[in-house]
């Protein structure tokens, strides 16, 4: 049963380690970590690769915005490495690597926190979870990534290098919102990915009701649970983006997280009213299961109670008493017969009239 | 089924888009844009008609209320055309084509920018839903409809036609105030389309439940989570309207948004008790259900079970044994006959005490 | 189903029209329209009736407070003239002439208007609804009543005629108090109706459950839906009065307020426990069914199951094998009926140690 | 059904009457009216008993706290007699005999009016329900009690007469906070014996379910729902008393009301576990019940279908053909003997390998 | 039922007494009271331990943090001691020897009392719980633990020894923090244990469900509503610590209060997400059983059925009629078995075709 795992982390192997302790938690990709820096201004785009994480230094101030890329957090020696060079809280690096964090977002005065979780649908039919967590400094932006399926920031990464664009003009916090909402948009995708099985399994309700389709549903329900996880604390977080008091965040940029923000109230909207649907899906096919057994089991005793009266007639006339007077009519048996077929048509006409059959 | 794809829209073809990217979603209407601009003040009304959106410019300020009524969002081109022509924030015009926005409103310090969505009941029992969204500045109010059914403002037309009416010596906001109470207004024909179904599924269910009162009630639970969806948030947008602190917003306007304020808490009770009683109707057809069929079962086992005895008895006596008494009585036959007789009265009287029959 | 209707008046038929539209939506009583003045201080107390809303003139200024019945709402011209008179807001006019107001307040400044309900337990045992409105003023009180059944107001009249009372000396705000008390206290005799008709159906549960106790709950489950409606809004409304900064309301009139208040909570907390108690015995009623049901066929389905195996052994001695020995037996037929009794008594013993019996 | 009297007291008997009318609502005790009066400072204690209201006059302001004990609040004449002397209010005498109050608490200013419920279990296993008013001045603290079992604070009383203890030295609201935590406590009397009720049942669920069980479970449920109504407003009355702005509260005690405080919410989050605790018992009562009679109806049945194609089989002998050559065979009926057992047996593997035995 | 005293613990021993009484309630460790005190600062750590609570003095003010440490509550003079030496309110020495208080922090100026629940998984399956207490000053901290099973703190002392590590340069807040951040931690264990039993009884489920597995589940569902009771409170009391006012918690030590407040509200979030999974599984279960009692009495009723007409048949060919045609042919015996056949076979048809079979 995998996708129960992704509610049974083994988060408790850190019990008892101090504060700020870094601990990878999840899964681990099987490539190294990679990091790709981005330093732009309206002017000018220039692109860096590191592999090994040594030769990551701190980057010197430049005139623009620096987007640092990490993918792959379970490199915890690494993480370590980056977050002294730019005296990140303990914290901040502990739950980097941690990727069983909910959405949230906190606010260490020189930067932002933010943590939120990239959703993709799989080939199975299901998603894929993978945390992404943000840095946002003045005018520097470091991006985590768990780094095992890739990410969605391809178009924003396409629009700055095209250097025309909003983003080539703007700052860290553009960029942010920028990410933020690829990633929320990309949450669309599982929806109606989402949405696409419900009308399936409801359409195989319709027709044929058995208990995969119930397996199907549960387990549907399930991964709803899993998405309100997701997306309900995501609201709380970029409501601070679009309301809160951080310096970081431009007015200009505000209007854009609004925007986000609407996008993830739709997002919730549609994640409450698929699991109303699935809930009356639920009920559907607990009566139709239902009601398919009783109408078998209607059908079965009205035949059965109709041979009972004949079966009990022809055994009457199956004794052997001596003086049984019947038994010597000449056509005694055809009467019976015609008795039989008459209580036979009756009942049915009885059981139809009561609508019972 | 198609009312489920009211809730898997095709929202995901945006991913990776630059904010403020014009990408139509939603159906489009068969005819082309269409762009009606009204100005009045207490003393006159002029009309123009543009059906193409390259001959629209920007007004000219005249004295008194300039509606511009755009039907059909989706020639993007067009939508675009008139929003760069009055300097509207590119998120206003992304969210007026993507017609799967909710209820909101947002304050861009200019202008006001006002979603809704327009309901109309439709021939098929159910009802159709289209996004209304509507810009209101000092001295101009432009609505940006589908176009797919035609709208509900004729009443409001009149009476600024009519040159009498309050409306005419009043604000754009008075104007928005007209439009967004006849939108509520018609949501209670929907609601009263609604309840007279509910009326009838009600004596269906009275009279002679079966599967497809099912499917109907489930199909209205289904409706009713998309108008809860249309409605609730609608609450929170006038009720920023009533009480925002717009300078956009007259004090003698407040006092009518007041009144669709109140409206809208209407429409909503009336929704969530529709909820409340198609969950009643939900629980009444279960049991029904089930009863009936209990009461089928239970008549005819009592049926078999008279049965059982006798026809064990009429095998005893066609029993084959050399020495079997009875067999030999002039009058076991009809001794026989009266015993099974009374056998059957006492099982009925029984039943009928116990008052399983 | 009439009381459904009160969930689907013709609310539509206004749609379309200008705010202050006077449109009577409701029932109309048989009688015309009446209108009795009552101006009293602690001196004296003077009374008026007019049959013509016509001869009605803004009343003088007295030295005391004005009360204005006037029942009947249905006479559109009527309350136009009289708001006419007294330059009330048309919004309040178009409120008190469409009966399927929530109860609420509203404050115009320089009075309040207040709508509410009167409930009244009918005789088939359900309750009807009429709409009380009230302009409250400085030194007058105004009350529309829909007129069909009366008021509850007689013991506020004798207390002010009799000119003794607390009544007399006091202000407009403190009669408000006594009529908004009236109402709320006549909750209670809905509310012990209601509690009686609870007690009556769960005896009935007690002893005979059927198919009409469901519906009869089911049907008070519908009438909690709409007392909710009534009453939840109500306490809002009369939270204001005791709370809100109204000039019109004195600080000693707030402490009577707060007992009104309480009240109301009293009312709602009675209607909550009446909606859980009416679920309990939904639950009550659909165990005792299928209790009820199991019961009939396990009983009948033990008796089968007893002649199942007699009626295969009398069956087998009916077979007209030529070789049978055991029919040769002298004693057969006896021995068969000794082994048949025997199985019959371990079976029902097995069945009664297994408590299936 | 008695204990549902307890939702339906006759309250309507006081409609129509004006606010501050003393109506007396509730049972009344046996005996008469009995007052008590303690004067008490660190340095003396002083009793008197009234046991008729007329002896009773205001008191002399005394150097230490007064608390002036009422039992019986049938004595509507005393109440008002006793009310007069000191000048309170009409509505809290009001309050004070009509005994069916939520808890609440009011600030009147120069003195503080509090009520709430005394809960005793009684012996059916249930509890009883006494309304207790308190009003707290200065130095004084008056409260009325039903009267109908005594009271919880001789504990309290003890203290006061032995001299020694805190209580002697502080204020009134000292003494209000003495008698609350006793009230309170006494609560958890009430819980355990409910809690004792519970594991009972829980018990007889496990061994042995039936209907008996369910009427607990649901007589419960009921007594919860009471419970309920009783302890959730108190916990606002008492917030009041923890964090209130009135000058009759000194901020020594206001740690004591913290502790009371918290006791509340004990009881609250107690009362919601029995309810959580009674709504899985009642899933399981009813899935104990349905599992057991399905268990009865497939073992049933799977014994009939044994016997079926066995009756059938010797119907086939039974038969009066001419030619049934199988009749004619020496060892036919060993040989029909031999196959009816096998199909026997086969029928049973067959059943026991589908787990259907 | 063993879980079960869990939510009955003799509370009602305390009602009459003074506030400040202290009686234990609760389960008793076999050991003695034990105290040990820690003094360090980051240059030495010093450690005593008292076996008997008369050798303990109030502590001489030391340059550094002091951690007294008390496990077994049970010994109600130790902790009276104890507390008389420090001063410290009465109600708080009542709380901390009355172990089944719930999570919470109350601010008594000098110190801060914070309680708390130790949960630790047993070997049942299940989990045990301890309260900790906490009495926060400003250079000391108080823990009282109930002392049956011991703690979760070697991690921190280890800590402290190691005199290296963050701990040793802060205050006492930062040692609250650290000991609460494992308390915290160690819900996981519990959490991770309750996961690994939920995966095993959904497998269960999948496999062979039965009545087992429903007591399982109801008694997984007990565990959540007690864990639910230790864990809600706990969000409110460390949400004070993150951002209540108190002088005693030190600014850099807050940012360390949010981490742990995170780590609470994963807890509330997974026990939540495990509650819903719960609901889903009783749901699964209840359809599984009846879905396979259904598919049991559905094939023996088709098997039952298809025999009923053939019994008919051979009891018509067992009637002893003179006149019986059939009988006389040569090969009606064969013909009625080809009849019969085919009667079975059309029969096991029509069943397929309606998917009953």
């Amino acid at each position: 049963m995998p996708p129960n795992h992704r509610f049974t982390h083994k988060r408790s192997i850190k019990s008892g380690l101090p504060p700020g302790s870094l601990v990878h938690i999840g899964k681990s990709p099987d490539k190294a970590i990679q990091i790709s820096v981005m330093v732009y201004n309206s002017d000018a785009v220039d692109e860096h690769q590191y592999h090994q994480a040594a030769q990551y230094r701190q980057l010197s101030r430049s005139n623009g915005v620096t987007w640092i890329n990490i993918e792959g957090v379970h490199d915890v020696e690494a993480i370590r490495h980056i977050g002294e060079c730019h005296t990140f809280h303990p914290l901040v690096l502990e739950d980097i690597v941690n990727t069983v964090q909910r959405p949230k977002i906190e606010d260490y005065g020189d930067y932002l926190f933010i943590v939120l979780r990239m959703l993709r649908p799989t080939d199975q039919g299901d998603f894929s979870s993978e945390q992404l967590s943000l840095i946002l400094g003045p005018d520097y932006l470091f991006t985590f990534q768990e780094g095992i399926k890739g990410d969605v920031f391809d178009g924003v990464r396409g629009r700055i290098r095209s250097g025309k664009g909003k983003i080539c003009g703007m700052g860290s916090d553009y960029l942010a919102y920028a990410l933020i909402d690829a990633v929320v948009d990309s949450y669309f995708s599982v929806l109606e990915n989402f949405g696409e099985r419900i009308v399936d399994v409801e359409e195989q309700l319709a027709l044929t009701p058995n208990h995969s389709s119930l397996q199907l549903i549960i387990g549907m329900k399930k991964e709803v649970i899993f998405l309100r996880k997701s997306v309900w604390p995501l609201r709380e977080a970029i409501s601070f983006l679009e309301r809160g008091d951080s310096e970081l965040l431009h007015d200009s940029t505000r209007l854009y997280f609004r925007d986000v923000y609407d996008h993830t109230v739709q997002v919730i909207d549609t994640v409450e009213t698929y699991r109303d649907l699935l809930s009356g899906m639920l009920d559907l096919y607990l009566s139709s299961i239902s009601n398919r057994t009783n109408e078998v089991m209607k059908f079965l005793t009205v035949i059965g109670t109709i041979f009972m009266p004949l079966t009990f007639l022809v055994g009457v006339y199956g004794m052997n008493f001596k003086h049984l007077p019947e038994l010597e009519w000449y056509n005694g048996y055809f009467a019976l017969w015609g008795l039989m077929i008459a209580i036979s048509l009756l009942m049915v006409l009885y059981f139809k009239k009561r609508r019972w059959l």
